[in-house]
C-alpha cells in the first residue's frame, strides 16, 4: 500500500462558480488540518462537510468546504477529503502549493484510481470503465462503461477462470502422482470445458467490434466525384440528427471529421475537402486522396449524379475502393424532379459493374427525400454488429488483445490435449489461459501494464 | 423567496476526474430523490455524503456522491444537494436534463448568489466579492476579494450609515414638530458628521485607483524608435518575474497585451507590435500608434538608445506622448560598455526638454543592469497607490460609481446646511446619501442593479 499522500485538481482547469481538488493517503487529515483551522477533522465523522477557510499559517486563501471520507470508506480506501473552493485557477494553484508544503506531493495521472485498484476497491477492467464513463461521448458508449463499471466483464471472466481453475488443480495433482500414471481430470470434461470456454471467448473478441464502433464510433467517408452533392448531404445529416455535431481531429493530422450521433451511435463522417479542392484533376489525384480516406473506413457512401451522362468515371473510382470488410452505400443524388426509371437505370448500371454487396438509395437533399433511409442504413450497421446472445461487449483494446491471447493458449491446449502431451505441458498451457484471462481483470499483471493504463487517466483521477 | 428549485454545472465543462452540479431550492430533495432510488435523503441529516447510483428510471445514468445541505445551513439557505459525477460532459448533460424532467429548471447565470443575497445570507458586496475570487488571477486581488468577501466594505459603509441614520431620524423628529420650530438635531454636529463621513468617502474613492490597478492590472506601454531595444526589454522582464506569464487579448481587438506578474500586482505590458511593423514612417505612422496606446497606459517606458546621435526625434516624440497622469521612465538602453558621462548626458538632455516628472534607469538588458530597478519603479508606482491608512480598498467600479453619487449628495447636504434651507429637503439630501452608500452593501436596490451585477457571473454560481 502506498505510503504517501497524493492531491490534485480533480475538475477542469478554468474559472467556474466550483473547483474541487483531491487529497489522499494516510497523512491527509494531518495535511488538510494544518490550513484548516476551524475544526479537529479527527473528530469529525466520515462522509460529512465542514465549512471553513483555507488558510496558510494566518492567512486566508479562501472559503472552502471539506469533504471527509475515512479509510477505508473511500474511492482510494485511504483516508481523502475534496477540498471545494471557489473555482479560479489562481486559487487552485495556491491550495495545492500549500498542501505540498503541509506534507503531500502532486498525484500522477490516473494515481488516485491506481491506488483503488491496487487497495483493492476495484478491479482493472472497473478502472478502466470509470476513464471510459469520463471520455464517453453518447449514450451507448456511457452505457457500456456503467456496465463494465458494475463489474460485467470481470463475472464473465471470474466464472471462466474458476472453471479453469478447477481442472488445473486436478492436472496438477496428477502430477505429485506422476509416477503413478494416473488422470485425475477427465480428458473429455477437460475437452468440453475447453471448447465451452472458446466459444465463449470468441463471443467476446466478436463483441469487440461492436464495442470498438460504439467507443471509437463508425466512420465514414463520403466519396464521389466534385458536385456530386457531397457537402449537401453532409450539412442535411448533420441538420437532421442534431444531437452532437462538433469537428474533431482526425487521426492523421490533416482530416477533420464531423461526429454524428444516430440513436447513441458515434458516426465520423471523414470531410473529404481534400478531395473537393483538386477537382479538375478527379482520375489522378482525387482517386489518390479518397482511397487513403477510405481505407480506415467502415462504411463508404459513394454519391453520384443521378443526372450525370457517363458513369464510366463512377464505376471505375468505386471500383477501386472495393475492400472485402467495407460497407458500401451508393446513393444516387439530386433526384427531385427525375423519374423513377433513371435511378433504377443507375442503381441496375452500378450492380453490374460492381462485385461488392452494397445498398441504393435514391437522394434528394433538396427534398429531403430518403434521408431517412440512410440513416436507418448507417444505424442499422451498427445495430448488425450487436450480436443478440451479447450482454457483455468489449469495448477496450487491452481486453480484446487479452482474449486474443487466451484465444492462442486455447488452441495449443486442444492441440496438447489431441497430441496426448505431456501432463506437464498441458498444466502450463492451462495455466496459460487462465494468466490471459486474468489481465482483463487485473489478477494477474505487472507495473508495464499498470503504467500504460494510468498514465492514460486525467490528472486528479 | 423564490420558489422554483434550480440545477447547474458548477465546474467548468471539460472532460476530468469529477464533475459537479448544484441543485437548489424548495424542491430539491424530491427532485432528486426520483433519480438516487439507495437512500431516502429526507432521512438523512444535513452536511452528509451519500454514495449510489443516479438514475432515470431503472437505467444507470453514473455512479455519483451527493453532497446534503438541508435549509438553511446552505450557501443559498435553501434546501441544496450538490451531485459530483464522473467528469463527462455528456454524464452532465444526462444529469441536468433528467433534473428537469424530475422538476427542476436550469439557473441562469450567478442565480444561487442572488439567492444567497436575497435570503439575506451575505449582501451585495460579498456577492460581488465571490465573482472577484473566482476571477482573482494574481496573490493581490485574490486577498481583496477575500476581505471584501468576509465584509471589510460592509463594516465600513454600515458604520457610515448607522451614524448617519441617528442624525436623520432627528431632523425627521423635527419635522412632525415642524410647527413648533425646534432643532432636535445639532446642525454644528450634522456638520460635523457630514465632514467625517465625507473624509471616509474621500479616502475610499481614493482606494480605487489602487484597488482598479490591483484588479485590471497596471497598464504599461513600452515605447521607442526601432530597435532601440523594445523586444529584448520585453522578453527579459518576462523572464525575470517568471511568475504568471501569459498573453490576454487587450480591450481593443488589435492589441495583445503580456502579463506580468510583480509581487502579485498584474502589469498589463501593451505590445507595441504595430509600432514595430511601420518602423520605416516613425515620424508619421508611428507617433499616432504609439500615442494610441499611451492614452490607457498608466505607466509609460521610453526606451532611447544611449548610441543614438540625434536625440532630437525621441524628444519630441516623448513630449507628444506626455499626459498629466502618466509616470514617465526613460530607459537608455544598450548602456554595455558605455561610459557613465554617456548616460548622464542623455539623461540630463531629457530632462532639460521634457517638462514632466520621469526617472531615469540606464538598462543593459545584455548585462542584465539596473532591469530590478525598473522592476522597481513599476513596483513602487502601485505601491505607492496605496495610502497607508486605507485598510478598506475599492476595487468594484459600481462601488465606486456609488461612492461619487454619495459624495455629490454629501456636497448637497452641505449646501443645504450653509444655506439654512428648509428641514424637508435637508432630510431628503441626507436620505439620499443613506441610499447611495446603501446601494454597495445592497440595502437598497433594485432589480436592474441585481440584474447587472449576476449576469456577469459564471452559470452554476
Amino acid at each position: 500500500m502506498p505510503e504517501d499522500t497524493i492531491c490534485a485538481l480533480a475538475t477542469p482547469n478554468g474559472v467556474s462558480a466550483l473547483g474541487v481538488i483531491r487529497v489522499s493517503g494516510k497523512e491527509t487529515l494531518s495535511v488538510v488540518q494544518k490550513s484548516f483551522p476551524s475544526k479537529d477533522l479527527k473528530k469529525q465523522k466520515s462522509h460529512t462537510i465542514h465549512y471553513g477557510y483555507f488558510v496558510e499559517g494566518t492567512e486566508i486563501i479562501d472559503e472552502v468546504m471539506l469533504s471527509l471520507f475515512f479509510a477505508p470508506k473511500s474511492f482510494t480506501t485511504e483516508d481523502s477529503v475534496e477540498i471545494s473552493f471557489h473555482g479560479s485557477p489562481h486559487v487552485a494553484g495556491r491550495i495545492l502549493e500549500i498542501l505540498i508544503k503541509n506534507g503531500a506531493r502532486i498525484a500522477k495521472a490516473g494515481e488516485f484510481t491506481l491506488r483503488a485498484f491496487l487497495n483493492g476497491r476495484i478491479d482493472l477492467s472497473q478502472a478502466e470503465a470509470i476513464a471510459d464513463v469520463i471520455s464517453s461521448e453518447n449514450e451507448v458508449s456511457r452505457k457500456m462503461a456503467i456496465r463494465q463499471l458494475k463489474g460485467g466483464i470481470t463475472r464473465e471472466i471470474a466464472l471462466l477462470r474458476r472453471d479453469l481453475l478447477n481442472f488445473i488443480s486436478l492436472v496438477e495433482l496428477e502430477l505429485d502422482f506422476s509416477e503413478e500414471d494416473v488422470e485425475f481430470a477427465d480428458r473429455a470434461a477437460i475437452r468440453r470445458l475447453i471448447d465451452k470456454i472458446e466459444g465463449k471467448i470468441l463471443s467476446l473478441i466478436d463483441s469487440f467490434r461492436y464495442g470498438n464502433a460504439v467507443k471509437n464510433g463508425t466512420l465514414v467517408a463520403i466519396i464521389g466525384r466534385p458536385n456530386a452533392g457531397k457537402s449537401t448531404l453532409l450539412n442535411t445529416l448533420l441538420k437532421e440528427e442534431r444531437a452532437i455535431v462538433s469537428s474533431i481531429a482526425g487521426t492523421t493530422r490533416d482530416t477533420i471529421e464531423e461526429l454524428l450521433d444516430i440513436k447513441g451511435h458515434a458516426f465520423r463522417l471523414i470531410d473529404t475537402a481534400g478531395l473537393r479542392e483538386t477537382s479538375d484533376e478527379i482520375e489522378a489525384i482525387g482517386v489518390k486522396k479518397a482511397k487513403e480516406k477510405v481505407e480506415r473506413a467502415n462504411i463508404l457512401i459513394y454519391l453520384v449524379d443521378v443526372n450525370t451522362i457517363d458513369f464510366s468515371v463512377d464505376i471505375e473510382m468505386l471500383s477501386s475502393l472495393l475492400r472485402k470488410d467495407i460497407r458500401i452505400i451508393v446513393c444516387a443524388t439530386k433526384t427531385d424532379g427525375v423519374s423513377f426509371s433513371q435511378s433504377a437505370f443507375v442503381e441496375e448500371l452500378f450492380r453490374k459493374n460492381i462485385s461488392h454487396d452494397f445498398s441504393f438509395i435514391a437522394l434528394s437533399a433538396l427534398e429531403n427525400k430518403n434521408i431517412d433511409e440512410l440513416i436507418y442504413e448507417l444505424s442499422s450497421y451498427v445495430e448488425k454488429l450487436k450480436s443478440e446472445e451479447n450482454t457483455t461487449v468489449i469495448t477496450n483494446k487491452r481486453h480484446y488483445e487479452a482474449l486474443q491471447k487466451s484465444l492462442d493458449a486455447i488452441n495449443k491446449v486442444k492441440d496438447a490435449l489431441s497430441s496426448h502431451i505431456f501432463t506437464e505441458l498441458l498444466a502450463y498451457e492451462l495455466r496459460q489461459v487462465l494468466e490471459y484471462l486474468g489481465e482483463i481483470s487485473g489478477e494477474v499483471t505487472n507495473d508495464e501494464i499498470l503504467g500504460n493504463i494510468f498514465s492514460k487517466f486525467c490528472i486528479g483521477k
